[in-house]
């Protein structure tokens, strides 16, 4: 695997690119020469730019966009934390295959290849409220795996996730790296009811107890707290930093799988955008958290990278205006 | 041309067609089947119910999407209320012709058709703060010439529009219909300075005085304030309710143009999505005293329809999901 211990992979997050500079003022030069009021496309004119600096080209580009949903099973669900019952991870999976799920239709319509990276999907995590959900070796493991998924020549990269039980663990990480306790992160997920959401407040103010000692080191805490897929989106999220890919996030999982990644480095999601703020209880502090400003606010909650996909016709449109608009010279239009 | 008269262009605005219901229902009823939590998909499912109801049918379709940029002239820029100079209208048409503006990448990346519709643009209408922007004759052509515009078998319909000092006509418009007088409406359009802001205030203070009597009327009003562009975009908007086309409202000058409808029945608007909230300072105001939730919320403000056109590829993933999802008995996933 990649990476064989905390070690190496702290030290990994904590050296990260920062971005190539030169590429994304080379954007901001061409913007003020196209035909449009100065920062009249808003956040397009952002993207373009977010674009260049994280692929490090003046001229970005968008050929292979890739959407990767990484799934995971968790042993919390015994607390009896979700809607459906714990083999629905498994099923979904296997409608990915079939291309019978959202993600399916929406991955089509971004014109973005899809992965599916079922992990141990069989073999859930510990129930945190009683272990750390992974061992090191497990959590190594999973990272390493969402790490080595991002394919190459990737141009965007799209990252979500499946796991009944996993907004349990979404909101323990969210918990655990801002404070608040478990009310404050917590959500009703897939849809569980009052006596649901209680149990759920419940499991993760038990395990925030529990593993108190880990809360203070986002790699211990991602472990103790996390999923396997949780863990594989941070790799994929440190592998796209590392290679030149901008990442699109997708909800309040997503956002908290890769969280920790700013713990680590002050500037480590800068490669990250917030495809959109979701339904979940959780997500809009979270993100305010990371100080993060999604694009989209369409009261989605269903994981799968369904926002990041959505969220992909907009960076495309972004670089069709950057890229193909005329100047004001080439057009013969008067500026101010 | 279509509407010769006031009144018969009042008549058709106040016997609109109310939706097909049954065509709604049947989308919610398929949406609860599919393999998602109920709700899940948040606003995507209402897009799907809402593109069922406009187009009377339950399968809805997204073949032929149009996009009608409008364009006219403002006698009102006299005043000194824009940051460029008028012919920048005349000259951005041109630039729509040949491809180089932003709507052109936008409507290509929303996989759809574009119009651009330029009325009498060597022509402009009179000052509003010295009399009528319109006469009867100039509004109903205008209103009938975007009426007719409506090409057949659209199945979803962008309005846009360019025309330099439009946003002061809207703020006009919205002033009129909302009150409030102009400071509450007036923003900087495509980035007027601070002494045209104050001359701008003006203006519209004016012009809402000298028009006070047409003011009850939104026809008139309409007439008295607006401008040609923004008169067919109002029949544009009348045309697609009469004959079952959705649509996806762009900016200010856009919702301003498309109100009067609202205030001459009810529910004028119900067949109209706001695609987006501009960064104009007017428009979040507007949307709101017109009960209507933007889609995207980008920072926008270039008009020309380009944030209808982002809001596409949204509409079309909602349409896909609602369309090519299984259903938890097609999948074999289990429910609650």
């Amino acid at each position: 695997m990649t990476f064989d211990s905390l070690e190496a992979l702290r030290a990994a997050c904590i050296d990260l690119p920062s971005g190539d500079e030169d590429a994304a003022k080379a954007v901001a030069s061409r913007q003020v020469t196209l035909t449009k009021p100065p920062g009249s496309l808003g956040r397009l004119e952002d993207i373009a730019a977010w674009l260049a600096r994280w692929q490090g080209r003046a001229m970005p580009r968008l050929e292979n966009v890739h959407v990767i949903v990484f799934a995971g099973s968790h042993g919390v669900t015994a607390r009896g934390v979700s809607a459906y019952p714990a083999e629905v991870t498994g099923q979904m999976v296997a409608n990915f295959s079939v291309g019978g799920a959202a993600i399916n239709q929406l991955a089509r319509a971004a014109g973005a290849t899809l992965s599916v990276v079922a992990l141990e999907v069989d073999k859930p995590t510990a129930d945190f409220t009683v272990a750390p959900a992974m061992d090191d070796a497990a959590f190594l493991t999973a990272v390493s795996a969402g790490h080595d998924a991002l394919p190459e020549n990737t141009d965007l990269l799209c990252l979500g996730e499946m796991g009944i039980g996993n907004t349990t663990a979404a909101a323990a990480i969210a918990a655990g790296l801002f404070g608040g306790g478990a009310e404050r992160w917590t959500g009703r997920g897939t849809g569980v009811d009052d006596a649901g959401l209680r149990r759920k407040v419940e499991a993760i103010d038990v395990g925030l107890k529990h593993h108190a000692p880990a809360l203070a080191d986002p790699l211990l805490l991602a472990a103790a707290l996390g999923g396997r897929e949780l863990a594989a989106i941070f790799g994929a999220t440190l592998a796209a930093r590392r290679r030149g890919v901008p990442v699109l996030l997708d909800g309040f999982v997503c956002t908290a799988a890769a969280a920790p990644l700013a713990r680590l480095h002050h500037a480590g999601l800068a490669h990250a955008i917030a495809a959109h703020v979701s339904a979940e209880a959780g997500h809009r502090g979270l993100l305010a958290a990371l100080d993060m400003q999604p694009l989209l606010d369409l009261g989605m909650r269903l994981g799968e990278a369904s926002g990041a996909c959505l969220a992909v016709n907009i960076v495309r449109s972004a670089l069709e205006c950057h890229a193909r608009m005329a100047s004001f010279a080439e057009a013969g239009v008067s500026e101010h």
